[in-house]
């Protein structure tokens, strides 16, 4: 996983390389922003994804210009950054944030076998809802036909990682300032159901429950 | 704001351009993801910023190889992402998320002005925390030194935005499977303060009230 290019360099200690701790962070994370490059100028666009096993899934529109782009086999970048607080220190120089990241680098390609991209499919949703795809209309041959469906290996990849309270220098922690950590998280609030919803169904638990497990 | 490179082409009706909408994304959101290309190689690497007026700053140590490949003056995107909910459709095909995200292209520059850096440093400590700033230890010159600014000014960007239900198709509403929009956000829970603090300083008001403005 660890190649020079994906070597955390400034504070070498926040790196980490190791397949559990890269996954773990992949897992968790909604979304990740993808870098490619197009007549020299680098583009990073936002989308959903889904890890299946060592290899990363992202998805999208068969017009999509990115997916188009990413599908010929250039060099991208996919970055999932989880914020998890605001390090509040005494000086605002060492003011920081805690956060969990991953990079990964390589060269996507489109999946063309047709029950890896409906497998990924199904990743896909069960990643952003787990519990979801049984309840589902499943995707018909002319969706299939709309959707395109990219994979990365993840093969060159590094986490970097940042825990713990502020770190001060020794005479400012005399300051009458607090510090401390602020923690923050993507977290869920009570859902809204759409208003065409026809019948009296009943809002499933892993909609209630979502990000409580 | 507006240009062939930075014009929404999948669903345009979710591209905005004015200079109002793209700020209130810019200055909610936290944290970016910096897009450059280094040797061919695109590379996205999540941090901080603020915007001031019509500029974005951001900043790291004057040793991050981040901050000194776009002081060279190469073209970068930055990109910021809301992420709002979950679109629960009633097939899987017409899922979605609710979402609000910018993207800025151009080139970075150097802060080299001193008051112009010094205003960068507190803007950015404000768009984190705000209030932060009247009570933290100022920069010093040594620490102004390690640091390197940069700026980038908003001129070429975009927003992008969904709101809403989801969309299906007719013949799926009458489907026996709860649809609707799962919210989320990024929130702040209980503050943690730092081990070594010292003396029995109280939470301050823009820690404990932090989000709920």
């Amino acid at each position: 996983m660890k190649t020079n290019r994906t070597t955390v360099k400034r504070i070498p200690k926040r790196g980490a390389y190791d397949r559990e701790t890269i996954n773990a962070i992949l897992d968790e994370a909604i979304v990740c922003h993808v870098g490619f490059v197009v007549d020299g100028q680098p583009y990073v666009i936002p989308t959903g994804y889904a890890r299946v096993g060592e290899d990363l899934y992202i998805h999208g529109s068969a017009a999509s210009r990115m997916l188009r782009e990413l599908a010929k086999g250039v060099d991208v970048c996919v970055t999932v950054t989880l914020l998890d607080g605001l390090v509040l220190a005494r000086s605002a120089f060492h003011h920081s944030m805690n956060y969990r990241s991953v990079v990964v680098l390589g060269k996507a390609e489109l999946v063309t076998d047709a029950d890896e991209k409906y497998a990924a499919l199904k990743a896909l949703t069960e990643h952003f809802v787990p519990g979801r795809w049984p309840e589902v209309r499943w995707p018909n041959e002319l969706e299939l036909k709309a959707t395109s469906v990219l994979k990365l290996p993840i093969t060159e990849a590094s986490a970097k990682i940042r825990t713990g309270p502020p770190i001060d220098d020794d005479e400012d922690y005399a300051m009458d300032v607090w510090a401390g950590v602020l923690p923050l998280a993507l977290t869920a609030s009570e859902p809204f159901a759409d208003p065409k919803l026809e019948t009296a169904t009943k809002l499933p638990d892993y909609v209630r429950k979502y990000g409580k497990r």
